[in-house]
């Protein structure tokens, strides 16, 4: 179609259907897909409560054991303390359930840490927030999947010395999958979540019933205890340190604030159903397995999980119901780190949206996925889970620090938010950046209910991070605030270019009264000859300029200049040191600097484009240096006269 | 100075005297060198004698051991015929001194077997000659400092395990004296090669004193054998065998006459003194070596060399006598890789300038060397040195064929010289490209002995190359056609370009009756707009072009565009599979298709250039794959218009 607007400019829309090429990419990832067939379906609790608990379910996996691989260093009597212990962690998930109910309502839209701390506290806090985030899903990554292998481990003890090969697997056949992005439709995760939710509740109410029968024995032969610290008395420390451990437990539990839009009106009504039945269910697996592991008297090691001897003990053996187990136990851990490959590209694109990270993550692929965040996701945990061998217990202490960081800012967020709002007139507004404020009767119990989220979240975090200091903990410590610079650098960058680029206080541009070209020459032949001709037509002012090397190629070449040269002034630089690119500099430069305002210096360049690549490596490539070094000095044009040879 | 010439053009010659920056290669390799500062400076027979039979005599420290190591196959008892075998060699030895006089006296501006190929044959053996060399060459640095390294061990058996890191430690300090080029005096030759004559000999003459009056015992303590075959039955094969072996002791005879130009005037009579001295110490020093070997039991082991045993027997025990041989014998074989040193760069040099090889390497570095072959050398002969784990008796296989192959060219060539030779009339002259060929009365005599010269080394190549097939000469017989066809290949590319560039028939260019030029834009700021003032002063006939993935932005651009777009045309090619560069390509192609046969197109390209390097890593850097496509396209000039933010 042509606009013709009203000054007569002519505005003309093409529309075309490139697509890439087909490739070995292609084949393995699909089809393209055009910017307009991105989908949009919402979906009702149970699907969501399917495709979003994934993280938050199967941390059940490993928390409990990790909670008391940590007490089993002051001696298996401690093991008592466990229940406790994971007692005060269901309490913990309870306050963040409430917290979150509130910021389900507030923000229907999609209230993640992000955008909680952005819009209610300030650019640094969201950019911690965002760093932690971004780390923790790098983590749930590791953690998931190296969780996930400790399970196949468990019931085939052989593979035991292949599980980072099978780990890193893992990861890069999920990032196919979510470089396909193909849309699944609920049902997808509907079936291996509620497999894991049957087969984990079928483990833990018949280990029940037979416990209260009487009929549930011990772990036969039960594997060797691994064992994190030095054997020591039972200390609060150390029961703080195992606490800390078990919080890996409700990782995950933000995934349905973050996801609110994908919900069925009235979405947040249904959003906040989901996440107390999400609570409710994972409370119930965490006291159950840890429960269960104390009565058959588990033992916490890294060659067979806490799951698999309280499966194999109830069900008598590695029959069909183990196994069931045990593959519901990694399919929901393959299928939480397959989140964080949601999560993190989309944060990703939108911090890069914001423009504290690389502008190219807002860059959608073929297959209309955030491909550069999936690849790099997918790259960062391979090589967690290399360093640290796929081993949970080794990689714990750096998880859970960014997610408690992350939880206490946005529910800090929120009861700042409360408290503007309780600072309205009834029935008043405020608009700010990315979010509206609403009066709020009930602002103060509101306000009470998430400061206290985020006084204990942040307590618990520092708990996590003295205690777990040593571990590994420091890591995050000393990355966290690097990332943060990191980005505040990228987006000063950002900022202050569009500062310079921006026109609202343009003056304009200088007419460009003459222009004053430079042709380099290193020989006279016909691609010489296309560029000076070239040359010739953008002014009268043209000059060649020979870098000489070598006193009789410059003779042949001044006669032959005197046939072909056009009459244009010819300038030989000897170099005795046999330098070819800083004698021109330095004459451009001194040209450059004898210009008058409104005149233009313009390099001409004879390039040579070879037919194949090989023979590139048979040229000198010094257009290509004179290029790169001239473009780089101000106000002056690169003008390419392409020679090629057939 | 200013040259007007008839035309009242103006060629102006400036002198710059630019150097390349203090940096830490300056520190390495010296401060730069000017053109002129090469050196020219002549040498007589006793320096001769030293600067160029390095690489000859130090062949004595390795191969009569090597042909021995292949005797011992067939039992202990074989080794008498080693003497026999070493009197052949010497006999080989004689021959190709008389056949290279010849080549020395027609010869005296230098005679290496690629320029008597080149003259005499033609291109392709030239080739062959080259290329087996070149090989040659990097063999000889291996093999020498290998063989030197070996030397170093059996006087500290210790350091044994650290042989290759030695090995390549020796290389690279050897590369970069020769990157320094320093030209050393001659006496820095004298000194170490007259050291090595003088402790070889005492070796010699003292043990053979001592075997003549009975008091010459037998080696203590003697090192393991080394079994290079399978224990076998002494065959002809077996001895042809290591005969091939012992071979590699005659490599670097044609040293003198590739340096002719160096000898004091008459140079050809003094290289041809100089030659047969040569000749005369490493045939004398073989045969002693061999005897005494013999006579004290010595046995050919990689854990100790026979120089070594026989010094420690000859002067009883490791005395400052024996030090003294081992440390000559190091420096030798030193030297003589640093011989190969010269050579390699400068026949690569040379082919270079015939066009077999990149130009690069005709392009003297600051110091005036050829800098880029120094490297090459190095680097290839440290892999060889590391795959074959610094051990000689692995490397000879590959050694001497390249040798004895570029020997039986080089007497071909002298062959044939003379034969044309004798075809002219009594001083009549012929003028070849590259040499002058007279009138010579004995031609029959002289042809019978370079053409017996030919054929003796030709069937001395082919004994090796069979027999020594399997251990690893295939390498070579693989490699030498591939080097000559790549050669080959270069050559043809160089050809061509100069045919398809020549000015000879050159129609001259069309005139550029207009230009068109499109713009495309990313969006509309200052970088942008500064590149549109540019387009338009190059022509009225303006198109701005933006690939739009994202339709709002594509409004704002436009609203933009009608402010500061200055009345120019734009076109928005929508792009539904995000592609940037097809849909720009495609539509630059169509334009390009229907130009005039004097319209131009040129391209400007608004090109961001980031204040700071990293800065890069967050832009899309699109301009620079516009800029890389467009300019394969045939007839479309790139224009790069930059933008700096500071």
């Amino acid at each position: 179609m042509n606009i013709d607007d009203k000054n007569g400019m002519t505005v003309q829309v093409r529309n075309t259907d490139f697509k890439p090429r087909r490739s070995l990419t292609n084949w393995l990832i699909g089809k393209p897909l055009q910017t307009a067939d991105a989908p949009h379906q919402t979906i009702g609790k149970l699907i969501g409560l399917a495709v979003f608990s994934s993280d938050a379910m199967s941390s059940v996996a490993y928390g409990p054991q990790e909670l008391m691989m940590m007490l089993a260093a002051a001696g298996m009597a401690s093991l008592q303390y466990s229940l406790p212990l994971v007692l005060g962690i269901v309490g913990l998930l309870t306050i963040l359930t409430i917290s979150y109910q509130q910021t389900i309502h507030a923000y229907p839209d999609g209230g993640g840490a992000y955008i909680v701390a952005r819009d209610n506290i300030g650019v640094v806090p969201a950019q911690i927030a965002g760093a932690a985030l971004l780390t923790d899903y790098i983590l749930t990554v590791a953690v998931s999947i190296s969780a996930g292998v400790a399970q196949i481990v468990s019931a085939f003890p052989e593979i035991f010395r292949w599980r980072v090969e099978i780990a890193v697997f893992f990861i890069m056949f999920i990032m196919l999958i979510n470089l396909r992005g193909v849309k699944e439709s609920g049902i997808t995760f509907a079936i291996p979540t509620y497999f894991f939710v049957v087969v984990m509740y079928m483990t833990i109410i018949v280990g029940l019933v037979r416990y209260f029968s009487g009929t549930l024995g011990l772990v036969t032969n039960p594997p060797e205890l691994t064992i994190l610290a030095e054997p020591q008395a039972l200390s609060l420390f150390l029961i703080l340190k195992a606490f800390a451990s078990g919080t890996a437990s409700v990782t995950g539990v933000e995934a349905i604030s973050n996801g609110i839009t994908a919900f069925r009106e009235p979405r947040s009504k249904n959003a906040g159903t989901t996440l107390i039945f999400m609570a409710m269910i994972l409370g119930s697996m965490l006291i159950g397995v840890t429960f269960l592991a104390g009565k058959v008297a588990a033992i916490p090691s890294e060659h067979e999980t806490l799951v698999s001897q309280i499966a194999r003990t109830v069900f008598e053996g590695r029959g069909i119901l183990y196994l069931a187990t045990i593959v519901g136990t990694t399919v929901i851990l393959v299928m939480a780190a397959n989140t964080a490959f949601a999560d993190f590209p989309r944060l990703g694109a939108l911090t890069a949206k914001d423009g504290f990270l690389p502008r190219q993550l807002t860059y959608r692929g073929s297959r209309l996925v955030y491909s550069r965040g999936i690849a790099a996701l997918a790259i960062i945990a391979s090589i967690l889970v290399i360093i640290f061998q796929a081993n949970v217990s080794r990689l714990i202490p750096l998880y859970a620090i960014g997610v408690f960081l992350s939880f206490s800012l946005s529910q800090g967020g929120m009861a700042h938010r409360w408290w503007k709002s309780g600072h309205l007139k009834p029935g008043e507004e405020k608009i700010e950046p990315g979010s509206v404020v609403r009066f709020e009767k009930t602002w103060l119990l509101k306000m009470i209910i998430n400061g206290f989220g985020a006084v204990v979240t942040f307590f618990v975090m520092i708990i996590f991070a003295v205690t777990k200091f040593a571990d590994g903990a420091w890591v995050v410590v000393i990355l966290l605030p690097i990332l943060v610079l990191i980005f505040i650098t990228i987006h000063r960058h950002y900022v202050n270019l569009a500062a310079h680029l921006s026109l609202e206080k343009y003056a304009g541009q200088h007419h460009i009264g003459r222009h004053r070209v430079i042709v380099p020459i290193a020989g006279v032949h016909q691609g010489t000859i296309k560029a000076l001709k070239y040359a010739e037509s953008l002014s009268k002012d043209v000059t060649a300029v020979h870098v000489s090397i070598d006193d009789d190629e410059a003779i042949k070449l001044q006669n032959k200049w005197e046939t072909w040269g056009d009459g244009v002034r010819l300038v030989i630089l000897e170099s005795p040191y046999r330098l070819m690119i800083e004698p021109l500099i330095d004459y451009v430069t001194e040209f450059s600097l004898n210009r008058l305002e409104n005149e233009m210096i313009t390099i001409v360049i004879p390039q040579f484009i070879p037919h194949r690549f090989w023979t590139n490596a048979l040229h000198m490539r010094t257009a290509d240096t004179i290029r790169k070094v001239l473009l780089g000095q101000k106000d002056i044009v690169i003008v390419e006269v392409p020679y090629q040879v057939d």
